[in-house]
């Protein structure tokens, strides 16, 4: 939360942290705005005091909006920085920087730099900066470990609530999309049929996912996955739009939208098989969605998250499957690890890989996935379950958004002979 | 053009180009990838050669299918660097990016690093990467100057008809947002009325353009503007989504769709009034169309873009509005600049400030925006016109898509009285 900053701060010895870029679809930024129509502002936040949102006087409306403190970035005009730099375009933004920080009183000491943006203008401007202000330490931070994604790791119950909100939207995509595959016509080579008869394809399919997702007013930032066969069995790819719809195939729908403007997430997996299944296809489902409730039942406040890791890579071994315990970079079987925190960012502290530290915990307040998989692109199919999980301060595990697992969707207009 | 990468390479010095990030909404990266379900890459190009992309292995269908040449990042395992780093998790993004520089033959020289990503852990890397290889100098670009945006600068007729096409798709955008307002009931105080007979508000308006924009297959990666009134009269308030949709207010509608995975834009901007205007209103927008006509009738090749941004700010001080010209930082009158180049940036070179130097120029090829405007917030106004142009080889200036000028559109079930 917003409050631990100061605490990480000081832990990591930082006298300040600078935010560039955009109000949206930038994390660290959007933490302290809420989002906003803000095309690039300089957000600084010194230990113990509250931030300082630098911006754009076209933007002058959209930065107050946020109820940060504000100044105008006009106090730095380019054509004065322009002139002090002696016409050296590459000094100007090092100039300004310099400018803002010196009057803040940051000319010495470690200060992070934060923000989505193009590196290579704020890497220019840094490197000149360091030395016009040598004793100021540019510290970056990685994302695993940052006092962003620490500061953003748990949430409290407003956060949750807007994430919640984010799962209903989320089931209700899906949902139709469950209405709108069974309720097709099927060609005798089981081929699904559009309204007009003609072959649907899995790029239709793509295209009522993403208009349902924007008339339930949410935002797909990071895409979606809606792959079926040989693609269900590679994790991240998202299907082939030329694919024809059939029954009998796994169709991995793993499904990720943000409030708009970059706001919050949901994750929610399901694999679906269209009117049958094979019996291999329901054996390895099966097997998933053991291991997802054994998980569930086992999942317990402030234990590493990495315990269940192993602990699903231990019960797929069991069955014969590879796994990333005892095979390097598995290509088939359960070849990822078994979650992530959730929230301003799709992927987020905790995490679940085997190479975590023990500070990735179930601690009260995170929101985390729970996805285990099996991959066999060479058969043909892969298979994952995924929902979003609140760890509540009481230690129960909350599934953000409920909806049923099954398999096989029957089809209304077709019955196996 | 792709093509000019070396010569520019040459000319900066620079032995080779890392770009870091997804390959969607991510200019440099999509420039080599087209796009693409790529979350986190890394693509290394030497100077003379062809670029090889580095990906992780649950996405190497999608990397495949770059038709680039590719290469795992399995190559160096996460293990393995953390057993060399002595547990030190800060240096393993450094022994990776080392490793990978090595086995290029890349230990010395200027190295320029791009792409749209979070800064923190990149600066964290590079940081501890530079005291591994102290021959190697890692190096910034501006965004103004760099290889990429002097690469991109120039179009090809590919890339133009698929700007062309986003302008289709906005065009449509906007005529469909045209024939809705105009098509409503409007209230005795002449305020517009929805389908149910409760008020339209610019809210309404959002959701309507963003659904519309789903529809036709694009994206609003940057939002919109679709302001009103006061709203308008600041040129980048997106509108505020409570207020009321009335008779008589000047609209700001400036829409910026790109193809879908952050490919190319379209720049369009159209001012309007429903039902009728005041005759200070229809005054000001015939100022704004005067210049904007007459600058597509100056405009001509090779002629320094801030020599039209000169010819706008002396017209509109003529009328007796500020600019830049005389005004530092002028709150109303003209207050910001004429155009930009668009392409895979929203905003990219030539750029037309007055600041701006010789080379940003309509050079054959290029594809600008012309957005003069005026905007008097206390007086509840704002005008823009814009039209994304291609400047044709041929040095003929030609619109990419057409749409009518009318400022003030009459509505269909409304007459003054």
């Amino acid at each position: 939360m917003k409050s631990d900053l100061d605490a990480l701060m000081q832990e990591k010895n930082l006298v300040a942290l600078v935010v560039l870029g955009a109000a949206e679809h930038n994390p660290p930024m959007y933490f302290f705005t809420g989002g906003g129509h803000i095309s690039a502002a300089i957000l600084v936040k010194k230990r113990g005091e509250e931030p300082i949102l630098f911006y754009n006087d076209m933007e002058r409306d959209e930065a107050a909006k946020t109820g940060l403190q504000t100044k105008s970035l006009s106090a730095y005009p380019f054509m004065d920085l322009l002139k002090e730099a002696n016409g050296d375009k590459e000094m100007v933004g090092a100039l300004r920087f310099h400018h803002l920080l010196i009057d803040l009183g940051l000319a010495k000491g470690r200060v992070g730099i934060y923000g989505h943006v193009e590196v290579s203008g704020v890497l220019a401007a840094l490197t000149r900066l360091q030395r016009l202000l040598p004793d100021l330490e540019l510290v970056g931070e990685n994302g695993m470990d940052s006092v962003f994604i620490r500061a953003m790791e748990t949430k409290d119950e407003r956060d949750v609530e807007r994430i919640r909100q984010m799962g209903r939207i989320t089931t209700e995509v899906v949902r139709r999309t469950a209405e709108y595959l069974t309720s097709r016509d099927v060609r005798a080579d089981e081929v699904l049929l559009k309204e007009d008869g003609s072959p649907l394809t899995v790029g239709d399919v793509h295209a009522k996912i993403r208009l349902w997702v924007a008339e339930l007013g949410a935002e797909l930032p990071e895409g979606f996955i809606f792959s079926v066969g040989r693609d269900a069995g590679v994790p991240h790819s998202i299907g082939n739009p030329e694919d024809l719809m059939r029954l009998g195939q796994t169709i991995i729908y793993d499904i990720y939208p943000a409030e708009r403007g970059g706001g919050y997430f949901y994750d929610f997996t399901r694999t679906w098989s269209l009117g049958y299944a094979t019996p291999e296809a329901e054996e390895l489902y099966g097997q998933v969605q053991e291991i997802f409730n054994r998980l569930m039942d086992n999942f317990d406040l402030n234990t590493p998250f990495k315990d269940y890791q192993r602990m699903t890579c231990e019960y797929f071994e069991s069955k014969g499957h590879k796994s990333q315990l005892n095979t390097k970079g598995p290509l088939d079987g359960y070849v990822h690890s078994l979650g992530h925190g959730v929230g301003l960012n799709i992927h987020e502290r905790p995490f679940s890989g085997l190479d975590s530290d023990e500070s990735h915990r179930l601690a009260p307040g995170v929101v985390i996935t729970s996805e285990p998989g099996l991959y066999y692109p060479e058969k043909g199919m892969g298979f994952r379950i995924e929902d979003t999980i609140w760890v509540r301060p009481d230690g129960k595990m909350k599934i953000l958004a409920d909806y049923p697992y099954d398999f096989v969707l029957p089809m209304k207009k077709w019955k196996k002979k």
